[in-house]
C-alpha cells in the first residue's frame, strides 16, 4: 500500500550521506560512525568487515546459529559480563520461525523543523536522496536483520508496510526485521515469509519523526544493539550477540543440544527422578555414560561441519 | 450454556420498545433515534435504508470491502477529516478472516435500580420483552455486524456466550461481533465461523448493566460509530467507514492494490533500490510504464464488476 | 489563557437547542432528555426540580452532605441495590477539600464531520451559539457540580483551562468539576479554591470531540451519572448518590460519626481490645452505654439543625 | 537446556523433608501440612486419598472433565460460596488443549539468605536432596497438574526449561502446569505435548526464590488453591474445583452439553428468535419439546458411562 | 465508620488459635509458627524475643532508625546477599513522617467456605474470638509496625477504617501500617497522626478474604517478612531490615551522615568539582582531612549515645 | 549518601574528552557534536554560545520565562511545525516550583563491556576522568537544567543521590534536574530547593551503564532536546523551547496574561455568561474596551522591562 515514508521537511536530506562516504567532514546525519570509529568500537570483531568497517559475521556461523535458542545464548553473555542483550514483549509475527542475521540498525528521533531544515540544507547541496525510511532500507545487504530505533512509537511509528516490507525480504533474503515502534499493513504482511519482531501495528504512514542515524549503535528496549551483531530470534525474544562471542555461544550450544538428547532418552527410561540426571548425573556411572556420549556426539557433529 | 442474559431487574422491559415501533412518543430504553433523525444524521447515505432509517450499504460493495485492508481506509478517512473511525487492542478470534458488515449498535451502562424500574414500568405497561442483550440481538438483519458498547467491562460484560454467539452467527450469516467488553464460553466460541473482536473473555453472565440503546450512536474506544456504517476489521483493528465514503475507499483501494502488484512485479526483477520505484518510480520511463499497467488493470478489474 | 474551546464544524451549532427549549420536536444534540422524559427517569426525588426537571437536592442537604464520606455512603447504597455509585482513580486538585453539590452532565463523543455538519446546520437555522464547551458551561447553576464524560480523553479532551474553570466556580458557588478526561492550564487553576476531580492534565485545546448531550445519563468511569444526583467527593474519590437516597445516606451518617466519637472515646481508655469495642460492643453493660451515648448525642444533633 | 535449577544457598536442603517423612516433628520447609491436617482441611472429599492424604480425585472424574468449558463451572461454584476459584492472565501454551489433572502445588517466597540458612542446616542434618524446584517435581504423579506460586516472577522466576518441562510432562502423563510466574525454554517447550498455563517466558534460570512449601495452599492470581483441587484449564482460563464439588459440575454439564444441542438444532430451524428458545423456551410445546430430549440425552450420556 | 471487619463464614473462629497458645497441637490458622520454629528461623537475631519467640528489637535502635534513609540501607543489605527486602509502589499516607518499628506479620488469602469451615469448626469447640482482622489487630504490641500481605486486593482489601485505624495506633504508639492492599476512611485516617503504606483506597468493607496467619512469614512484593524484622519506611518506600543486620546499618549510616556533611562542607565552599570530594577526595590532602572529620564527628556521635 | 557514581569498567575512561577539547579528532564518547555541529544544527539560535557551540539564552529571556505556562508555549509551539516538545509523566519534587533554565544533556544507553573497554582504553591514553555521570556534572554552569536521557530506567537508573543533587544545585545555581529516569535518596533530596522531575526513586546506584553523550541531542519521551534549548517546567510537565521562539513565546504570554486579567474581571462583575467574555468578546464594545485594555496593559509591562 501506499506512501510508507516520511513525509514533510524530511524528503530530499540525503544527499549529504552519499558525499560524505567520499568526503568525510560532511555529515546530515546526527549521529554517525566513520568507518574507523566503526572499527574500533567494534575491534574484538574476529571476522571480516563490510566496507564501512560493520563487521561481517560469515553465513557458515549464521546457518549455525538457526539452531539456537534464547536459553542457550543465556547460558554464555551474562557471565561475561554482557547482562543486557536480551530484549523482549514484541508481537512476533511468525512464531514458528527462527530469525537470524547481522543487525543493521536505523535510528529515529521525534521530529524538529529547526534540525531537519540542517540536514535538509546539507543534503541538497550534494544532491541525495531523501534522509527517511528509503534511505536506509535501499542499503540492506543479504543476510541482514533491520534493526530499528523507533523508541516504541505505534501511530507515525511505522517503519514498512507491506511494499516495503516485500523490499526488505528481497533485499536480505529473508533475514528479518526488529522494530521498537510499529508497522502498517499486517494484514498483507501475514503472509510474507520473513521473521519480524514489532511492538504494535498501525494504519498510519510513518511521520512525525526523523532518520538520525544509519549503522549506529542503538537502544532496542534495554540493549544497546552495535552495527553487525548476530541477531538471534525465538518465539520468546531476541538475543543480540557481539561477533566475538558467537563462536563461544554455538560451541557451547552444541554440548546442551546433545546434554538434552541425553537427558530425555534417560528420562525416556522411566527409571530415574529428575534430579539423579539432570542438571548432571549424581551416580558416577551415569556420568561417566553421559561424558562418553557427549565425546561421541560432538565428535559426530563437528564431522559434519 | 445458560443463561446468559442479563438477571435482575431488567427483565421483562422491552414491550414499551415494540410498542414504540408503532407508537412513537414512548420511550422506554434512554437512548433512541427516530426514524427521522436517524435519516437526519446520516443524510449523506447514498444507498437504501432500512426501515428503521439505518443505511443499508448495499451487498455488492460489502463484498468488494473483503478485499480492503486498514491501510487503504486510512489512506481516505483521515484526508476527509474522519479522523476517528479506526480502534484496535482487540483480542480477534480469527485473524485471518475478515469482518464485513453493517453496523448495528448497541449500548450498555451500568446499571442504576431507579432507571430501570422506571424502564420496567413502560415495559410491563406494554407487555413487551425483556430490555436486554437477547432483544437486541433478536432484531439482527444478514449483514449486519453487532457492534456492543460495554465500557471496556470484563466481569459481568459478556454479550454472548456460545449458544447467543452461534444465533448471531446463524442471524446476521456470518456477520460480525465488536464488543468493548467480554464475551464468554471463548472454547465453544472458538469453533464457529463468524469473526469476532473483544476486549477479554470471561466465565461471568451479563450482568449488573442495563441496555440503554439500539442503533444508536455508540462509543467504541476513540470511535463514535453510526448505525449503518461499513465495518471492516482484518487482524489489524477495525475501521468504521460512513457510507458515503464507501466507495471511494473502494475505488482508491483498487489502485492500491495494483501499485502493490506493479511495485512487486519490480522489486522482484532485483534491480531497483526500494526509492526508484516506491511510492512512486523516479524514473520517467517507469513512471509511464506504471501508468499503464494501472490503466489496463483497472480496465480489467471494473470488466469484472 | 485564550482558546480553550472546542474549533473547527462545531462553531456556532446551538441555536437549535435554545430553540428546542421553546419548541421541543427540534434537536440539535444527539442526546438530550425533555423535561417530561427527566421527570420520569428521576421520579423518586423528593425535592423541588430546576425548571427543565432537573432534580435540585436542597442547599440543607448540601450542606450536611460536606460531613459525608465514601465509606458512610458505601455503608448505605449497595444494599439498596446501587453497586455502582462510586469512581476513583482522579487527580485530586484539592485533597484537603471536600466537594459537594448537584450533578449537571455533560457529553461528549469522538469527533465525526458528517454529524457534526448535521448539528451545524440544525443550528444555524435557528441562529443559536456553538454547541461546545461553553454552551455547556454558560447553563451551570450555583450548587451545580460540572460532571463531563470526555471518555478518558487526555490530549484534547481538555474541559477547561484557567479562565472557564474560574467561571465555573463563579457560576456554581465553588461547586465543583469532574471530568473523566483532562484540564489544562493546571498551575492557574491549583491556585483557584474549586475542587477538582480530572485524568490527567494536558496543555492542548479542547479538539477532535464533539458536545452530544447536556443534562442526559452520562458514564463517568464505571458509574451511570443522572442529572440532578448528590455528588460528593472526597481525597479517595467520588459517590453519586440519588436524590431519593440522600438523606438516609444523611441519617445513617450522623449515628456514624456518633459511633466513632464513642468508639475512640473508648479506645482512649486504654482498657481494651478492639473487638471488645468495635464493630459494636460485646459486654451488655457496654452496648447499653453506647446506645444510652448515641441516643443523647443523636438528640443534640436534631436538635442543632 | 541445561542447569534450570535454584542455584546458592538453597543447594542441599531437602534432607529434612525427606526425614520429615518419617519423621513428622522435623520441618524443614517454611510452610507444611501434615497428612492429619491435610485430611482435616480438606475434610470435604469424597474420594480416596494418596499418601500424604492429599485427595484423589478418580481417573474417570478426571476423563469426564476433559468436556467442561470454565463457563460450566462457573455455572456452579459461585452459587455454593467459591467465589474465588477461577483465575485468567496467563499465556496459554496450546490453547486447543484442555489441561485436567490434580493440583499438585508448590510455594516459593523471595530469597531470604538467614532463613535459607536454617533450612540448610536442618536438610544437610538428615543427609536429603536440595530443596529446590527439583525436590517438588520429583514427587510428582501421573495425572498431577503443577501448580506453582512463583508470585509473578519473570527474571529468574522460571519453574522449568525444556528438560524439566519434558520429565514433568512424563511424570504427569501429560497431566499440565500452571506457574504464576514463568518458564524458559519457549521454543523447546513449545513442541512437546503437555498443557502449561504461565505468566512470562524468560531465558533466565530459576533464581534469587526459596521452596517453602510443597502441597500446602497456594495463591494463584486470586485463587486459594489446595493441593488435590481438580485443575480444568480451557483457552480462557482455569478453575480449581474443590473434590467434593466435582461430580454436581460434571452433572450440571451433561446438560448443559444438551440444553446446547437442542438449542442449536431450534437455532438451524431459523423460525426462532433467540428469545423464543434460550436461556428457557417461551412456548409451552416447546418447553415440553425440550424436557423430553433432555430426559431421552441423559439417559443415552448416562447409559454411555 | 463501622463494620471493617470479615462478614460471613469467618465470624467466630479464632478460639482454636487462643486454646492453641495453651495446646500446642491444635491449629485453626492455615500458617503458623510455633515459638520453637519461630526461634529457629529466626536464629541469628542478637536481641531479646517476645513471649512468643518473636524477636524484639530494642526501642534504642529503633530510635536510632529514625534518622536512616532507603539509601543507607541498600548500602549494606545486598552486599550481605540481602537483595530482596525492599519495596516501593505504595500511596505514603504522611510522607515527610519516617516509619520504624518491628514487623509484626498478618497473612490473608483468598475466601474459600470449605477451608474457612474448618478452621470455623475448630474455633467453635475452643470458644475463640473470630478469625478475622481484629484478631490480628488485637495482639499488637507498642513500637510494632502493622505488616499485612493482602495479595494488593483494593475492592474488599481494606485491612482498616479509620476506627480500626485509630485503634492499631493507640495500640502500637503510633508504630505504622503496612499494606499490600488497601484501606477504606482515607478522609478520616489522613488526619491522624501515624504512618501507612497502602497501594490503594476504597469504600468497600474487608470481604471475601480469609485469615491464615499471623506471624508468620508473609510476601510484600517482592520482600519476604519475617515477624520481628525491623521496618523502616520513607518517601521512597520500605526496608525490612532482619534484626541481626540492623546495628551494622545503623553505624554505617552514621558515617555516611558524617560524609555527608563533611561533602556538602566542601561543595558549598564552590572550589570543587563533584569528582574532586564526592565518593571520595581524590587530593591526599583532603582525604586526610576527611578521616580527620569522621573521626571527630564519629566520636561525638557516639559520645551522645 | 556515598557511592552514587557509576561502578565497573567506565571508570577511568574520561581522558579522551578532554584531550578531545584541544585535539578533535579523539572521541571517547560514542556520541559527541563538535563546535561546528553544534553551531550547525543549532543555526538559528539568535543569541550567545558557550564556548562548545551550545546556545546561551540570556538571562533576561529565563527571568522572564518564569511566569510561563504550559499552555502559553502550547499556543505557539504547535503553529510553527514544533509538534514534539513537550513531556509529562514525571514526578515533580516542588510541585509549586516553576523550573526554567537551559538544557544541558547527558545519554546514556545499557552498558556492553565491549563498547565499554574501547572508551577506557582511549581514555587511559589521555589520563581523563572516569567517563560517568560526575564526569558530565562537572561541567555543569549556572543556569543549566541538567536534562538526562536514562531511557526510563529505575533500578540502577539513578543519576544522581542527595550529595550529587546538591552539587547540581549549587553549580546550577538551582537551576534544575529532567531525568528520565530515577534519583536516589529521594528522602534527603525532598528538602533541598531546586526544581527537579524524575520518573521514579529508588535506593540503588547509578550502574550497568555506560555515559554516551554530552551536550548532544537526547530523547525525553517524545521530545528531542537539543544542548542550549529554554526548559520550562510547571506542575503539569516541561516544555522544552528551540531558543529562536524563546521571545516570541514570551511576548505572546505577556498578551495572554493581560487577557486573563480582564476575562477575569469581567467574571467578577457577574453579569456575563462565559461565550460573552471567552475566547474574545462578542460585544463589539466589549471588544474595544478589551483591545485599549490590551494596549495600556501591554505599555505598562514593557514598560517595566
Amino acid at each position: 500500500m501506499i506512501r510508507s515514508t516520511i513525509c514533510g521537511p524530511a524528503i530530499g536530506l540525503a544527499a549529504a550521506l552519499i558525499a560524505t562516504l567520499a568526503a568525510p567532514p560532511v555529515r546530515a546525519q546526527l549521529n554517525t560512525l566513520t568507518k574507523e570509529q566503526m572499527i574500533e568500537y567494534t575491534a574484538q570483531n574476529p571476522f571480516e568487515r563490510f566496507p564501512d568497517g560493520r563487521p561481517k559475521v560469515p553465513d557458515s556461523i549464521i546457518e549455525r546459529a538457526r539452531g539456537l535458542s534464547a536459553e542457550e545464548v543465556f547460558g554464555v553473555l551474562p557471565a561475561k559480563g554482557f547482562r543486557n542483550q536480551y530484549e523482549d514483549g514484541f508481537q512476533v509475527l511468525h512464531p514458528g520461525k527462527k530469525m537470524v542475521g547481522r543487525a543493521f540498525t536505523v535510528q529515529f528521533m521525534p521530529a524538529r523543523p529547526d534540525v531537519e531544515t540542517v540536514m535538509n540544507a546539507k543534503s541538497h547541496e550534494k544532491g541525495g536522496p531523501a534522509l527517511n525510511n528509503q534511505y536506509a532500507i535501499d542499503m540492506l545487504q543479504p543476510g541482514d536483520v533491520l534493526v530499528v530505533d523507533l523508541f516504541g512509537k505505534k501511530d507515525g511509528g511505522t517503519i514498512v508496510g507491506d511494499n516495503l516490507f516485500y523490499y526488505v525480504m528481497k533485499a536480505t533474503h529473508g533475514g528479518g526485521l526488529v522494530v521498537d515502534g510499529a508497522i502498517r499493513d499486517l494484514e498483507g504482511i501475514s503472509e510474507m515469509d520473513m521473521p519480524a519482531y514489532f511492538r504494535s501495528a498501525h494504519p498510519s504512514y510513518i511521520a512525525n519523526v526523523m532518520l538520525t542515524g544509519v549503522n549506529v549503535p542503538v537502544r532496542i528496549g534495554n540493549v544497546t544493539v552495535m552495527p553487525g551483531d548476530l541477531v538471534v530470534g525465538d518465539r520468546e525474544g531476541i538475543y543480540f550477540i557481539p561477533p566475538q562471542l558467537a563462536r563461544e555461544v554455538l560451541d557451547k550450544a552444541d554440548e546442551t543440544h546433545i546434554h538434552d538428547e541425553w537427558t530425555r532418552l534417560k528420562f525416556d527410561e522411566g527409571k530415574y527422578k529428575s534430579s539423579d540426571i539432570y542438571g548432571s548425573p549424581r551416580d558416577p556411572e551415569l556420568k561417566k555414560e553421559y561424558q562418553e556420549y557427549l565425546a561421541k556426539r560432538l565428535a559426530e557433529i563437528r564431522a559434519q561441519k
